[in-house]
């Protein structure tokens, strides 16, 4: 891996800088942020400002360039991989480090007084440039909006801006149409008093018009924006996808049933104007619902006294609770995933011996199997294919590079899923194809304990994923073992491989109860540093528990395995087991691993 | 239980509200909080006076007085007593129901347009201020200082300010000097580039000085303040208590040793204009450290620009960790308060079957047999003793309306603890003298796990305790049970049984990592409305613990029970226990209650 050489691009950022064409006064700071206009997760190759001017393609981190200086801030995860990617030009600032300056305190540290730092107000959150922007202000400085971006400026060969096919869904995969969908968003604005919604997460809208598309790899999403009123839907989208017969026939844009369901379609870009032509008409009590991660530049359309910015959207919250038939469909795809991965688990202890599998060729075998599975889309991410000490990296990837071979002695992890119309999957096995040492052994019964307990676990109705995420952990802490991530993500229906707002982590983030019907993943691990990575993955499903008594009528929960692929026996040291986990174990599809 | 007769009252204190002599324009409305203006969860006669506006006596509470309307907002616990407690010129506003305005939000709803609202800075933390000024704000209204209390202004009979004899401790008691405890904080002052520290925590000035009084009932605390900078100590306090020569030498009033531990001591009304003369002083890069649950008063005479208001001060988090001496002392503390309250329950196995015993009588024995220990002080919170019923309700005292006599029928709950100069307790045992029924034994042996669950958990060090709460609900919640509080709170040592900033609990506050040296309490319970309650306490000390492996050289912690009181054998159903239960019972004082 060697660096991308800057020098050129910064000077040419530099200038863009000081251009009057871009901003009327020259600004001393320019923050280019990670993400794109609707803070997704996997960006486009046409939002990929940060890794055109640094070099660094990790999945988070932000760039600031000054007159003098240029900083990258990422975490943990991209230490060594940023170090390798960037040239000389850039100081790598390692989040997390106590000597780490955080941006506002560097930039404070570096600029001259009365400095103006500029950032592009569509690809920052509101929330972010509220902090930012006190912070700067606390220091003398201002944050600009510059409306012209100016990567985009001097980025000569810059990808357009992807405009897939659009897939419509029928009743059979989603269980409600996108005007029963509507017309239930409307009555959570009707009960809440709220006159507007704008929608700009993709996968809310996706979901929300049963609509599916390719413009960013893994996400079956596509670039656009909605704003609800009680009476209108305004669709903002590349108006070339809408000229299809079955998508005009879906959105019944040429013969809508009812007024307050015709679908107004305008052009992508014209959101701006169109949320400014909304809010200027709005009644003096009136409120629009925005989530507040949205860009800067569509929060600040809508006046401070008219704003209600909240945390999770109502599109966010129904999403996350599956219907019957989106049920069936996560558990056709989990069916059909793990026969796809159990050929492959097959075909490795066939092929294994003979030395050709690399992380690579495995995650391509993957590929393939999955590929010939009904209704398979394409991957839900990148495989993470990792053999012996590569394993110990938890968002490894290989790379011909750091591509290592298969073999007999050496533990192998595979994180993997896949996009089906009927369901997204995200499944991580790990395994030894030969004979694993006692310690390897130990430590992933300890893990599997943690993933046992998790997914056994009963607990009241109305109770946070974060207070399930110890379970995950207890074995490897009887140990004085523990790993450095959270336990599970909401997973999406033929959507994301991670949504909100649930989850289970030791990280207090404000997530919401778990409710049956929302589908998180539960994988704990242990990581030794050069050796090896243990990880085992199964993505659950909230159901109803019927334990002996019911407290106060509160109701139990508990989860239900969508993932049916094996795990392997020969990593389990059954000693270490309790009985009631072996038959835990037995109900909850472990059953190969078990004597 | 009669409601106290406020028509009188409510008369006088709308009259204040409009009186020139207390503020220049009359206010709309008045806001009556709960405490006192250090923020202390158990307050002095003297600043009761939400009770004495509206007769509900308690801990939390409300009230707020307009020219119409007159109501009071308090939580679950006390909804029934408020009720009776208070006449029908107060509306019960019942926390946590769905249908119950906020307190802005009432405010907004009755109060005419552009209204006034008055509040004592003094008895409303500075955080508290913030929110309910910029809500009033948000909808016209205004809130203001108003300098004289009007409660004070009508209340003829009121109590003076107590003011105890001091008590000093030495070295033998403390572990630490005043003056290495001034150098402490003094040089996490300088790390952190901070010229004062204001005291405003009864029990952080008593713990600094080393010093304690009996002000407030049950805390062994003094009203003062205290102000430090690098050169300076200033103590706020009652200047008549100074003049004791103990005191005087123990604070080397006459005679200081040095210049900078050299003490300018200052009536207690005096800390204003004290703090205003520091604060016109203050270099244009000073900073100032004070709690952000400082009164309005004292928070408002900091400029912002000096202002540094921290959650936790550094006095709170020293004081949580408790030094060999201090763990002597509570170690001592516990072995008495055992043996007392093994007195207790013999002399209740013998005199309940007479029938005469009851909640009020078996309380008061325990008093009088911890009083009979060495270096006994008082109580260290009013004593939960109850009987069937009562015991469901958590925060219950007996009185004698509600007395129940103690027999061979019902679970006795006793929650108690004593001060002795040596240590704080807090202990509950729950027992039946006669035979429990299965369902009691079954419900008592899950609380049983989740208490050793607890317990006897190994964490890594970092580790905040909210992380633990859900392993002491995991019995439970397997049989569709819970209990609807917090697991676990900081106890000080001769301080406040209740004390930050480490805790156990469901609830995600802003705790600190969990430290060796720090005390808690380790409380599950398990109510049943109408029939009894059980809870297992135990204060326990977090202890380096020595698992098999140590994880990225992080270390790892577990507890070591202080408490020493036998849990009643009877009350376990031994089946349910797990062999390594049974063992980490015997370990850990569990040892009478099994087999």
């Amino acid at each position: 891996m060697s660096p991308k050489i800057t020098v050129e691009l910064l000077r040419q950022l530099r200038q863009a800088m000081r251009n009057t064409k871009y901003i009327a006064e020259p600004i001393q700071a320019y923050i280019v942020p990670s993400g794109d206009a609707h803070q997704s997760e996997y960006i486009a190759p046409c939002d990929c400002r940060r890794e055109f001017i640094c070099g660094f393609n990790g999945s988070a981190g932000t760039a600031i360039v000054t007159e003098k200086h240029a900083a990258m801030w990422t975490d943990g995860r991209y230490f060594l991989q940023a170090s390798q990617q960037m040239d000389n030009n850039w100081t790598l600032m390692k989040m997390g480090l106590k000597e780490t300056l955080s941006q506002e305190d560097w930039l404070i540290s570096v600029l001259p007084e009365n400095s103006t730092v500029g950032v592009d107000p569509w690809i920052i959150a509101a929330d972010q440039w509220k902090n930012m922007s006190k912070a700067l202000a606390s220091a003398g400085h201002s944050l600009v909006a510059v409306q012209d971006n100016l990567i985009d400026a001097i980025w000569m060969d810059r990808p357009t801006r992807p405009s897939t096919q659009l897939l419509t869904l029928g009743l059979g995969f989603t269980g409600l149409t996108w005007q029963d969908k509507m017309t239930a968003l409307r009555s959570k604005m009707a009960e809440r008093k709220i006159s507007w919604f704008v929608a700009t997460a993709l996968d809310e809208i996706a979901w929300l018009f049963n609509l599916r598309g390719s413009d960013i790899e893994y996400n079956p999403v596509f670039f656009a924006y909605a704003i609800v009123g009680m009476n209108t839907i305004r669709l903002f989208v590349d108006i070339k996808r809408l000229a299809v017969p079955t998508v005009r026939e879906h959105l019944q844009l040429d013969t809508p049933s009812k007024v307050e369901l015709s679908i107004q379609t305008a052009p992508y870009e014209s959101v701006f104007t169109e949320l400014q032509a909304v809010c200027a008409s709005l009644g003096p009590k009136e409120k629009v619902w925005i989530s507040d991660k949205a860009s800067c530049a569509l929060m600040q359309v809508i006046a401070k006294a008219h704003r209600s910015p909240i945390p999770y959207t109502p599109l966010c919250l129904a999403k996350a609770v599956k219907n019957a038939t989106e049920i069936q469909g996560m558990k056709m795809a989990h069916i059909k995933d793990a026969v796809a991965l159990c050929e492959l688990f097959a075909w490795l202890e066939k092929e294994i011996p003979k030395g050709t599998v690399t992380e690579i060729s495995a995650a391509d075998k993957a590929e393939e199997l999955r590929s010939q599975q009904k209704d398979f889309v394409g991957l839900s991410f990148p495989s993470i294919s990792s053999v012996g000490p590569n394993g110990a990296i938890i968002h490894y990837r290989p790379l011909p590079e750091t591509n290592r071979t298969l073999s007999l002695n050496e533990i192998y992890l595979l994180d993997s899923g896949a996009q089906y119309i009927d369901g997204t999957t995200d499944v991580t096995r790990t395994m030894h194809f030969g004979s694993p040492s006692a310690y390897e052994k130990e430590t992933f019964t300890y893990v599997l304990k943690g993933h046992i307990a998790v997914s056994a676990a009963i607990f009241p109705n109305g109770t946070k994923g974060h207070l399930l995420d110890s379970f995950a952990r207890q074995a490897l802490w009887d140990s004085g073992l523990d790993y450095l991530h959270g336990t599970g993500h909401g997973v999406g229906c033929f959507l994301n491989v991670h949504e909100g707002p649930c989850g289970i982590s030791y990280k207090t983030f404000a997530d919401e109860p778990l409710e049956a019907g929302m589908i998180v993943s539960d994988e704990p691990g242990y990581y030794e540093d050069g050796l090896f990575g243990i990880r085992i993955e199964n993505v659950v499903l909230v159901v109803p528990a019927k334990p002996k008594y019911n407290y106060r009528n509160k109701g139990s929960l508990t989860f239900e395995p969508l993932t049916l692929v094996p795990i392997q026996a020969k990593m389990v040291n059954t000693d270490l087991l309790t009985q009631k986990e072996v038959s835990l174990g037995n109900i909850h599809s472990f059953k190969s691993a078990l004597p």
